[in-house]
């Protein structure tokens, strides 16, 4: 066996962290939904609530493709521009319902304190991401990657991987937390590890099925069992 | 084998059907979610929104007990009332919104028309489930059973029980139709058979592991498929 092998080549004993935001860090999937229903509505287009629940997390131009095929109704990119605009209009209405997951502020100050490199990458433009990262009180040169800088949202990898680079870390050596599946199918598609937290709504077994090596609640239950993740920092 | 035995006894070939309401015919859980929400922030309670979802259709005692060891808060009586008062004054504030399921008018109507019977039987109270009923359009004398008609509301099974009872069925020879956990539990306790819809949010795996024999999307979906469930009057 080669030194190489031995030390494990680009793998280190201490995994990144990549966090989704919305439904991980941040309690706002369900206004998220809600804010999608009207701004369907006010097109004329009528979605049962649960079926958009189900996209939340995933990249704009495939919910509209969704949107097709459950509807029947082809859209222009007028209209999916214009659908984009009065969903945000319609969230940041009711942004102050939002707050904050139980942990959330506290698992990202343990790690920044514990030297483990964390991320966040979130499908929402810097406009919809915003007010939650200010409430998460990040430092200002925390990593945070949004849909306005890569090409493609959730669940193509892109998001993830930038993340891990401008962390300099490997993506295999990454662990990725999300509430959705689309952040477990991206987690697959980018060769990290994916972790479910049951906080954006979406089942236990549903997490699990779509590649959730563990699932936990929400930040706070994660920050109890970050030594169930191999994490050699646990909290003392 | 007796000729009772082989006609077997209580047993005819002809299952009743048993609906809850809420996510099960009318699309109505995201805004009962939001609304308890804003009910339990304006008494300083909070809980993250998931955690209400996964409470919807229980009976309020049994949300209040949940909400007591998730808060490590103890609730007076007057402080439960006051609770449900604010639950559905702000569910009504926002009922214009609320829409019926895909499938569900059509549903109704195809059992009544093919001689099988249906009731329906929900954990909400004759003033929050009322304008979901009055959208439903069903006939006059149609069995409905509240939570104002029965000591205990689900999981426990007397609202199950009370609907076979007043369509002169027999409990074990009926199929529970619902979309959350708590229907799953209750048609269990009841010994129904027990079948799921994903329209409330829950996800396929997780009401099969609360004891679904099947789960389908919505009331459409489950329109399509009254074969698999041995019902003999199928859509033509």
């Amino acid at each position: 066996m080669s030194s190489a092998e031995v030390s494990g080549g680009a793998f280190t004993s201490q995994p990144a962290i990549l966090f989704d935001l919305d439904g991980t860090l941040v309690d706002s999937v369900y206004q998220h939904v809600l804010a999608w229903s009207a701004a369907l509505e006010e097109a004329g287009i009528h979605l049962a609530v649960w079926r958009i629940h189900r996209r939340i997390g995933m990249s704009g131009g495939l919910f509209v493709s969704a949107l097709g095929r459950e509807t029947g109704r082809h859209l222009s990119s007028d209209e999916v521009q214009r659908l984009q605009e009065s969903h945000v209009r319609e969230f940041l209405k009711n942004h102050n319902q939002v707050r904050l997951l139980p942990g959330a502020k506290e698992l990202l100050r343990h790690l920044s304190q514990s030297g483990i490199p964390w991320a966040i990458a979130t499908s929402g433009s810097d406009r919809s991401a915003g007010p939650a990262l200010k409430m998460l009180e990040i430092p200002q040169d925390a990593v945070v990657v949004t849909r306005d800088q890569v090409p493609f949202a959730k669940p193509d990898p892109h998001l993830f991987l930038r993340a891990a680079e401008r962390l300099r870390v490997q993506i295999q050596n990454a662990i990725v937390v999300g509430d959705s599946v689309w952040d477990m199918l991206a987690a697959q598609r980018a060769r990290a590890l994916g972790v479910g937290l049951m906080s954006g709504g979406y089942g236990r077994e549903e997490l699990e099925t779509a590649g959730a090596f563990r699932v936990y609640e929400d930040p706070a239950d994660l920050l109890d069992h970050l030594d169930e993740l191999g994490i050699r920092f646990p909290r003392t």
